[in-house]
């Protein structure tokens, strides 16, 4: 008998006929004998709803005001999902935050979790009940609502299963698993059984957005077996779990992760003193601007380039900062480009695999795809490329690597 | 420096608009220099709307699981009325039943506040916040959500004041006070200054629904000054309070109720021997009907007729529970009437004036009313009549008893 968290997210319980299939869902699963533990998102819009009364009101709502309305959104659902498991004749029992209680720091909207007090929820399990919990939300020390900032839920569901010792957390989403890439760029994309917690931050951090980022790290961190599952169609999903098997035969590469939403910026004729990085990026991130990629190329003539990527809505702030920056250091002159793309290829394998990054531009090569700027990790290789030719470099990428459907394979 | 403790209920807070209406009034009140503990209601029509999503998934939510999905309509209303407030430069602070903690028993959906732990509040206001309070909602000592039934946010107000030796509990609502009779029926009803407990009491339990009766009870036992004032609309409203003044003048009767919602049912040929009573109401009770006035004559040939009223919704089953009595006991037979009005006097002047009653009747004799069944108590005289002559009796008893407004005296 295992213990088992589910987390089902907003469109998962957006309406009463959702909320229902997703009791059944859980009904079968407790018949299998299973211990349950049920995290649920408030209905699909209703957060926002919330959100916008209170900016009726005002444009900046007080952080701790704004956590006592938006939690409201999962106290509904796990009373209607209760409601609806007791109907069915689970016994099942509903907690918020603050009942359970899931202590965080006091950072409203974006607080942290400390510290989870699993004693009621035993207790409940002993009695064979269903737990179903409030995601998102927790309580700080002084009592106070707070709220952990959008996506949440997934973060609630990994900290209760770190906290209960489960054997698995599963994570109910609108994808039947995580794939070697969007199916939508390439249909021979497939299903991932396994994937490690660093290769799914990657993808995810690169634009797969099956799962929050913090959940997976947390879950990376307490060893938590997570698992990617459809809310409403069967299968085994993709489970994310430590590397346990390096010396098994595996794909060197897992998948192929993409995005459009950067910009590229360039000083170029930079004098090449020490500490001219920081004088570029210093006033870039004290513009509050996150910048992803950055590149150095070797001088030249005592000058030098530096390139980075910033988020394509923060190219204009950038640009203008930027300027600034050459004035005074000197430099000759900033250039940038909005029509870009990165595709980076992800996969633990490549650790004890010497040749992966030219294998990727061999094959960018072949289709003759121009690379601007090169960037790698232990488990990642990532380039720009000019936007138009993204598709392209993915599905070739796809192909290189043998990610392809055997089944499609040659389609 | 006063502590008064406002309530305003669904229709005060049931738009943004209004809630910004609220905002400034309580702005207002703080400048005067009083300390303020503000409870309030869910927006209008949002709690039906909660019970509505929950009887979609089941005609019997569990009570429990019920309190959790109501109880956030309040918890949305306090966090934007207390933004609208810190929006305004008021510095406030919203608490929902848990929070406070207001402690009740365990019986969900209609919970009884047991404690109220004054201390936050306590805190908050010496550092000049106004409180905003959750209404209708508490917590009991196993950490549940509990709700205090419709209307319980009256009752969380008066609790409050009652638990901070509060001046005064000011509650706000679509009219400016409690009036002699309904303004609807008579235009010369006027608006009283002062009333007492008990006789608020007896208006409210008759029909006066301006306050719900469990709130003016708990004022009266721990002798909380209530204030019934109109949310948006300037004026002293009337004050409801101990009877301090019996000494002092005072009008005999402070006011008429009525109401339309009882039928009367009579039971005739009762053999009259001991205990006939108990078999009569016994069934009744036994089916939960309830049952209001109850009036038996003296025995006439040893037999006795029994006559009792209903609410007008339970008139058939309470019909056929007596057609059974009636068979059993032995009595001749059952007749009923739905088309009655129930008629009170009330006043607590009148425990010191004789011939009250008898004025009653004189002023209903000259307009040539019937009178059906007649009950007293200390502090009221309530007569059943034919539902055609209640407005003709009303005005007949509110000029009697010279309660017109000397205005419109004589219109």
């Amino acid at each position: 008998m295992a213990l088992i968290v589910q987390k089902f997210g907003g469109t998962s319980v957006g309406s009463i006929e959702r909320i229902e299939q997703v009791a059944e869902k859980v009904k079968k699963h407790r018949e299998a004998g299973d211990d349950l533990v049920v995290v649920l998102s408030a209905m699909s819009g209703e957060t926002n709803r919330l959100i916008d009364l209170a900016k009726q009101i005002t444009d900046q709502p007080v952080p701790r005001e704004l956590d006592v309305i938006v939690s409201t959104g999962e106290q509904v659902t796990i009373a209607l999902l209760t409601m609806a498991l007791i109907k069915r004749g689970v016994p099942a029992v509903s907690y918020t935050g603050n009942q359970v209680r899931i202590l965080t720091d006091s950072a409203h909207n974006k607080a942290r979790i400390l510290q989870i007090d699993d004693q009621k929820i035993r207790a409940d399990l002993k009695e064979g009940r269903v737990v179903v919990v409030a995601g998102f939300q927790g309580v700080d020390e002084h009592g106070n609502i707070t709220t952990l900032g959008r996506g949440g839920s997934d973060t609630t569901g990994v900290a209760l299963a770190a906290a209960l010792k489960a054997d698995e957390c599963q994570i109910y989403t609108d994808v039947d698993g995580v794939y070697t890439t969007d199916p939508r760029v390439v249909p021979q994309a497939q299903r991932l059984e396994k994937i490690t917690f660093e290769e799914m931050l990657e993808m995810a951090s690169l634009g797969s957005k099956v799962l929050q980022i913090r959940s997976v790290e947390f879950a990376g961190k307490y060893n938590v077996p997570l698992r990617v599952l459809h809310s409403f169609k069967e299968g085994p999903g993709t489970l994310i779990t430590i590397d346990e098997e390096e010396s098994m035969e595996q794909p060197i590469i897992s998948g192929i992760a993409f995005n459009r939403d950067e910009a590229k910026l360039t000083i170029r004729g930079v004098p090449d003193t020490p500490g001219v990085a920081f004088k570029i990026l210093g006033p870039i991130s004290a513009s509050n601007i996150e910048v992803d990629m950055i590149v150095q190329n070797v001088s030249h003539d005592n000058t030098t380039d530096f390139t980075f990527t910033v988020h394509r809505n923060e190219y204009e702030k950038a640009h203008s900062v930027l300027e600034n920056t050459a004035r005074e250091i000197g430099a000759r002159e900033v250039i940038g480009d909005t029509k870009i793309a990165k595709v980076s290829i992800v996969g633990v394998g490549m650790r004890s695999h010497a040749g992966v990054a030219s294998r990727m531009f061999e094959a960018l090569a072949k289709e003759s795809i121009n690379i601007q700027m090169i960037s790698t990790s232990e488990i990642k290789v990532s380039v720009v490329i000019e936007e138009k030719y993204l598709e392209l470099a993915v599905r070739a990428l796809h192909t290189a690597f043998e990610l392809d459907a055997p089944a499609r394979q040659g389609e």
